[in-house]
């Protein structure tokens, strides 16, 4: 395995740091957040409007894209690089968390797993090596090796199998992936929910596999927060200093707050997309739906403090009739500011760490998140 | 009235021009192409994107705007202008196309019309003055006034009774409209089909009273081409050289071309907008159904000639894929196509013009049409 991650600075007064992801299409500079852009494309935006923004990691879901367009047509128009013509880097899931909660027909075995496509019904076997084969083709920077994973609360028994079956595939893919990769990554997933000896039996497994990444997977699925915030600190101090690690899934900015000052390097979530289409729109006082009757006539922006294209022109006022009336323009000026506001906050969060304003920062945020929105 | 209008160029081989529109808001090329932003934006773009496809002139309905978000709403937020942030100019219809085609109830008398809301059934009725008072609230660069049309085909009778009704109408819009305005202009629009007696009358009642500019309604609504084409050439000799003529809602390109060849100098149509959201695109060589299986695989861009955004940066098969996954950035990048594509033909007219090339530029894009897409 190459370099695949600097640490550039480390906070005194906890464990976040500041990084970089060394990737084929360009550095990541971590702490940082991957839109999610499931079927090649951030929903509403050109990629133009996503590289403004300042994302320079897109999260593609290898279940959609294997089920359309299909790899062998992604591979065959040179990878998904070319296909999607998105530059900069690419992470892509391994496509266990969409089989286990869009195929309700999903049948996991030591071979590996078999499931129903979503859209139509075709039956699919995947093996851990199938998935490795599947980022491959596709040409991701960062793959990620199938896990197994159970909804919360499952029972000890339960999550001690499927721990188990997460370690003998993480151990295939690496196998599988050895020597078949160029300038790509393989990452592995520990899993084990909030249950310690669990999630501590899965790391060291996965560690002594030995991953470029390490991502902890199966958790905001509703565990007690303190219980999550617990298992991402013991986490953080079983993984190695020098690798970087993902925490999948996790999306409030409040809880990407504690978790990097735990230690984690990257998260991904569909919150500030799906919310921004929804008309929910986070801003640095809290969150505003602009469906709301008292915006009609708001002249202001979303956010007074917000630099974005979006609170840059507009009115809530306007925001407010797009939605109301259904225009595609709304969720792409609505999806503009969620992920300013997102990538914002991680601009920040990277900028703070170096100055020893972490602690600052994070309590600022906190703390204006807590008021009433006007 | 002031001068809202320049000629600058004349085609010596028939009587195609070029000119300028002036407005507060910017001046406007002719022959000119006004994309349709009936709730105050195009549907899909950001303003950003439409002002970087040239656009110069929008076309926004006072009709639903008035129902939604309301006049007293924009007009309490300082305008169209200041509440879409749209900075060049806007042009406002009547209403009456949705009115008569939106509103199945819709009840024509001297005094004006009562009709339904199609969104909530609300009864309303709008005088002429109504209608030049809401878009003055507006604040349109270019106010249309209210005229009274007929589906295709009506009968003679009915037609002139339109047709007298348009010209009193007409005659009480520029009343209320003078002294009212401000940086404001108003068109008068006539009518009559493609019957030349009433045609006639029309124009001639509307060029009695004046106006600003002069629009023919009406048409594109099923009549035989050549008595539609007989029609604006006939009209276009009644109408004074140094106002400008807009043929209102006619989108083919061939039409557009034979138009200008005529004398007309705006259009507006959903056709390149609507059409993108459809998943059919207009390219130098013929129309293209995205959704077609055969562009599955196809790594060309949807015209090889073309320069847009979409064009420079995606292949058929990753805007089919996203077209088929109907996510929302289909319509974005397809909108972006389509109206690039009318907005450069406008610009390749306007060129031409003046270099005595439009009959030469006409022909090489029919031709062109005529071929089979590859």
């Amino acid at each position: 395995m190459k370099l695949s991650f600097d640490v550039l600075s480390k906070d005194p007064g906890s464990s976040a740091r500041s990084g970089l992801i060394h990737t084929a299409h360009g550095p990541v500079e971590t702490p940082a957040f991957a839109p999610v852009a499931s079927q090649g494309t951030v929903k509403g935006l050109t990629h133009a409007q996503v590289e403004d923004l300042g994302a320079n990691l897109l999260l593609m879901n290898s279940y959609h894209l294997y089920l359309r367009p299909g790899v062998e047509t992604i591979a065959g128009l040179g990878g998904l690089h070319a296909f999607t013509s998105w530059r900069k880097a690419i992470l892509t899931d391994s496509g266990g968390f969409q089989i286990y909660s869009l195929s309700p027909l999903a049948k996991v075995k030591t071979e590996g797993v078999r499931f129903a496509s979503h859209l139509d019904g075709t039956k699919v076997f995947l093996s851990p090596e199938d998935v490795v084969d599947i980022q491959l083709k596709l040409g991701s920077d960062i793959c990620m090796a199938l896990d197994y994973f159970l909804p919360y609360p499952a029972s000890r028994e339960k999550m001690k199998a499927a721990v188990e079956t997460t370690s003998l595939w993480a151990r295939r893919s690496r196998l599988h992936f050895e020597g078949r990769a160029a300038g790509q990554q393989l990452w592995g997933i520990n899993q084990g929910s909030v249950d310690w000896d669990l999630r501590q039996k899965s790391i060291e497994d996965i560690l002594e596999i030995g991953f470029d990444g390490y991502a902890l997977g199966g958790l905001g699925l509703g565990e007690p927060k303190s219980e999550l915030l617990e298992t991402v600190e013991r986490s953080c101090r079983l993984l190695p200093e020098d690798k970087p690690r993902y925490l999948m899934g996790m999306g409030y900015v409040a809880d990407i707050l504690e978790a990097v000052e735990r230690g984690m390097d990257l998260f991904d979530c569909v919150l500030p997309t799906r919310n921004a289409r929804n008309g929910t729109l986070f801003t640095s006082r809290g969150k505003l739906v602009i469906n709301n009757q008292k915006y009609a006539r708001d002249p202001r922006p979303l956010d007074e403090g917000c630099a974005c294209f979006t609170c840059r022109n507009f009115s809530r006022a306007y925001l407010r009739h797009l939605y109301e009336r259904q225009e595609i323009t709304a969720a792409v000026l609505n999806t503009i500011h969620n992920l300013h506001y997102y990538l914002d906050i991680f601009r920040e969060i990277r900028q703070s760490i170096p100055l020893r304003l972490f602690a600052d920062l994070k309590r600022k945020i906190l703390a204006n998140q807590e008021e009433e929105l006007p």
